[in-house]
This record gives C-alpha cells, sequence and structure tokens, in this order.
C-alpha cells in the first residue's frame, strides 16, 4: 500500500479547487471585457435541465467538503446556496478550502473501512470508505470542476485543458 | 498507507472506460430513435476549437492506457484513432479494458516512487508517480469522460448524473 485515503482526497479536491477558482477568475475577466452581463455566465448551463455554472461550483464545494467530513469525522461547515456573484462563489470555494486544510491527516485513519450511507431518496448507495472515495466521491467531483470548464468554453472563455490540469 | 497505485488507477479506469460504453449505447440509440444521423452525434462537441465526442472518446482510451503503461511498465496497444462509427467507438473501448484488465497488480510495485517524464513540446512536466497519478492521469481521464458526457446532455441525449456515476 503505498497512498493514504488523505492523500487520494484532501489534497486533490484543494488542487481541483484552486483550478476552479481560476477558472471563474477568467470567465469573469472576460464578461469585464465584453462588456457583457456576469449573470448570464454564472447562470449558463449546457441544457435546459442541467445545472448552472453557479451549482457546479456550489456542488463542487459540497462534494468535497462532505466526502471529507464522512471520511475524517470532522463537520464541515454549511453553506446557504445563495451565491449570485463571482465575489460570492469565489468566497464558497475560499471557505471549503478553508476547512479542507484544516484537516489533520491522522483524522483518516481507518477511513478505507468505514462505512458511509448515503441517502438520496430513491438512491441509498452504502459504501466501505476507500470504495466511497474512488467511485463516488472523485468522480462526482471531477464531473463539477469539467463541467464547469465545459460550461465556460461553450460560452466562449479562452480556457484549455492545461487551465483544467493546473500548474506543474 | 490504505491504497495501492494499482487500487487507485486500473479499476478506476475500467469503471469510468464502462460508464463511457454505456453513454455511448445511449446516444446510439436516441440516434436510431429520431432517425438523426450517427455522424452528427460522433462529431458533436462544446466548442468550435474543442475536441468531438469521437476524440473525448480517444483520449480517455489514450490517457488510461498510457497512464498504466507508465506506472507499470506493461506495454499498451496502439490505436490509431481512425473509429468513426459507434461500434467502432465501443470496440476502442472494449480494447482499452482489455488491456487495462490483463495488468497484474504486481506490476505496480514502487509504481509511486517511479520518474515519470511527459514531453508536449512547449510544456514538460515531471512528475513522482504517485503525483503523476492523482494530479495528471486521473484529473485528465475523468476530464474526458464528463466532456463526453457534457457533450451528450448539450445535444439533448436523455442522459445524466446517475448515468455518469454508474451502477452501486
Amino acid at each position: 500500500m503505498s497512498l493514504s485515503m488523505y492523500q487520494v482526497s484532501v489534497p486533490v479536491f484543494v488542487r481541483g479547487l484552486k483550478v476552479l477558482s481560476d477558472l471563474l477568475g477568467k470567465a469573469e475577466a472576460y464578461v469585464e471585457q465584453h462588456g457583457s452581463v456576469p449573470d448570464a455566465m454564472i447562470s449558463a448551463r449546457l441544457a435546459d435541465d442541467m445545472m448552472p455554472l453557479s451549482a457546479q461550483v456550489q456542488r463542487a464545494s459540497d462534494t468535497s467538503k462532505l466526502s471529507v467530513e464522512r471520511l475524517s469525522g470532522v463537520p464541515a461547515p454549511k453553506f446557504e446556496d445563495n451565491e449570485t456573484s463571482f465575489d460570492q462563489l469565489q468566497q464558497r470555494i475560499a471557505d471549503t478550502i478553508a476547512y479542507l486544510e484544516s484537516i489533520d491527516e491522522d483524522a483518516f485513519a481507518d477511513s478505507e473501512a468505514r462505512t458511509i450511507a448515503l441517502n438520496f431518496g430513491s438512491f441509498q448507495p452504502e459504501f466501505k470508505g476507500d470504495d466511497y472515495l474512488l467511485t463516488f466521491a472523485l468522480p462526482n467531483f471531477f464531473f463539477h470542476i469539467v463541467t464547469a470548464h465545459d460550461i465556460l468554453r461553450n460560452r466562449g472563455v479562452p480556457v484549455g485543458k492545461r487551465d483544467y490540469l493546473g500548474p506543474f
């Protein structure tokens, strides 16, 4: 065994959220340059019945903080999902990162064996901690980061794969 | 340490590729039901200068097989990127899964410490194996699975988050 549950969760989430913050910064700059309405970008979506950019940010925040809460047992902050501006979305990301970075690696001891039961009404999966992280938490988190990127790309914001991958 | 490099790569990639296969199956069924042209779906994209659906499948295949080749040392099959039909894209996915499932977990011994140097011309990052997997290979892989989903969603194919997350 060569990776810890902490290593495959907290730093991965923090990195993804920093990428998301950078993407939002580029989206805001694009809106300003074009003299367009921020709301149009913040509420942009890829399909009528799909979540808009703001909700992709909120769900990326939730997926990361709730995953870490479930695995570490350290309560995560609650947010009201009322962000309507770039500044508020950036604050949401910053607050999520602050929580994630506050978690001690020791809190993840034995988290791979912890039972994690989710309840989405008709969908109530139960996982061992390691399966939860690898088959649910990580794919779910990346879904929202990539979809945020894809919404911006679809709206003409000059971002791309290198922005998504982040600095190396 | 509670996770192996194998566990965080091969089964994650195989699961994602099976999801991608299921998404393509739903896209093909949608095209047939609507009597539309498969090519229009296969070449659909979210932005004029972004890769189409077919290339998202090819890159998901490449990212997974090349990552595993670099980490395990087991040569991956080469593909010609000439798929133009749903059947051919499904075959590409199946061939990629066959390679991934052929790799013995022992081949990943010490892969976390292996040096992985990439060369994309102006972009030549070098990684330790664990950083490569967590900061490059996994985010890159999910990028293409999610973007394939997002293209289908943008074109009206009835798929959603549950399809993307896969069976539990």
